[in-house]
């Protein structure tokens, strides 16, 4: 089965459109998805690259965006969604330990339905007991794991990797050494993995 | 007809997917598109919003997207093209002469081809005195006359016209009063023309 890395950080918008489809957009490709989560956020610092930060234009094109795009999907967001988060680490430090106890894909749902669905911001406490106890995690056993040094050192070399093959920004697929960026670029990145370009 | 107002400035690298494609994009849609000349670099500075500079890794995913999705396309860009261009504005001064008079698709093309097919930079005398001539229009009235303060005005007038519908970035589409930015967003913006969603 063809293999695609989905690097994702929790704290992007647009990842939010793929994190709801993905699943089913991979059973019907017939693609095996590996989640992968990074911090976007300290990318963008290291490269100067803040899409968003004091830019009203683009961030009301991206809101609007991202809602007429989501109904296409038949997802329901409340736009705009809590933005930007202040516990983008500590979420995605849970996803790292998710991904090592087969529990990530999961989590990373359940914690975006609520930022986007319920606008309880991903990373805070609120969200993280209420998404870990619907996956049937313990909050205080997990919140405390994901703060560990061994885990936040793992979130930081898998940050270094998402650098080493050139991923930017949320969400990215990378599939035989080409690297797709945006929620848009799923479909790409699927048919280079069946045909190694674009149809 | 359903009418779509194609918003892009001479110097967008991704415009270059839409120009070249557009106009067969409208006959198959059924859809009318009227280009619109503006100066992307001018938005882009009023808005502190410059996407590509000093940001090597997301350029170099750019030209890559670019050179994946012309291949689609039946394009055959030579990537990457000279950018950014130093005569964006005169460019776009001829684009709006040209959208007065009728000749400006046809030169918006010729002038992108050059630029992405043949290397010669949009905006200096090679390419506008190639591009013009192959369009059967005269160089040197059309360069004198696209720098009449009269053109100088509409272009200040256009961008200012783009910024006051929310247009950002270039290509971009209207439609209705909803704003499609890139040209990965000109189906979104064909369906929305036709049943007001994205379906």
């Amino acid at each position: 089965m063809a293999m695609i890395d989905f690097w994702y950080s929790i704290g992007s918008t647009y990842s939010y459109l793929t994190v709801m489809r993905l699943s089913g957009v991979a059973q019907t490709a017939g693609i095996d998805f590996r989640w992968r989560p990074f911090n976007v956020r300290r990318v963008m610092m290291a490269q100067n690259n803040i899409p968003f930060k004091d830019k009203p234009e683009k961030t009301a094109h991206m809101w609007r965006d991202i809602e007429r795009r989501a109904a296409r999907y038949g997802l329901a967001p409340t736009i705009p969604a809590p933005y930007p988060l202040p516990g983008l680490v500590l979420a995605n430090q849970v996803a790292i330990l998710g991904a090592e106890e087969g529990w990530g894909e999961a989590y990373t749902r359940a914690t975006y339905r609520r930022w986007f669905e319920v606008g309880q911001p991903a990373g805070e406490d609120a969200n993280l007991s209420d998404s870990l106890s619907e996956i049937g995690e313990d909050p205080i056993r997990v919140i405390e794991a994901a703060q560990a040094s061994r885990i936040v050192e793992a979130l930081t070399l898998a940050t270094n990797q998402a650098m080493e093959v050139g991923v930017f920004g949320s969400p990215s697929f990378l599939v035989d050494g080409e690297l797709f960026w945006g929620d848009d670029r799923l479909d790409d990145a699927i048919n280079w993995a069946r045909v190694g370009k674009l149809t």
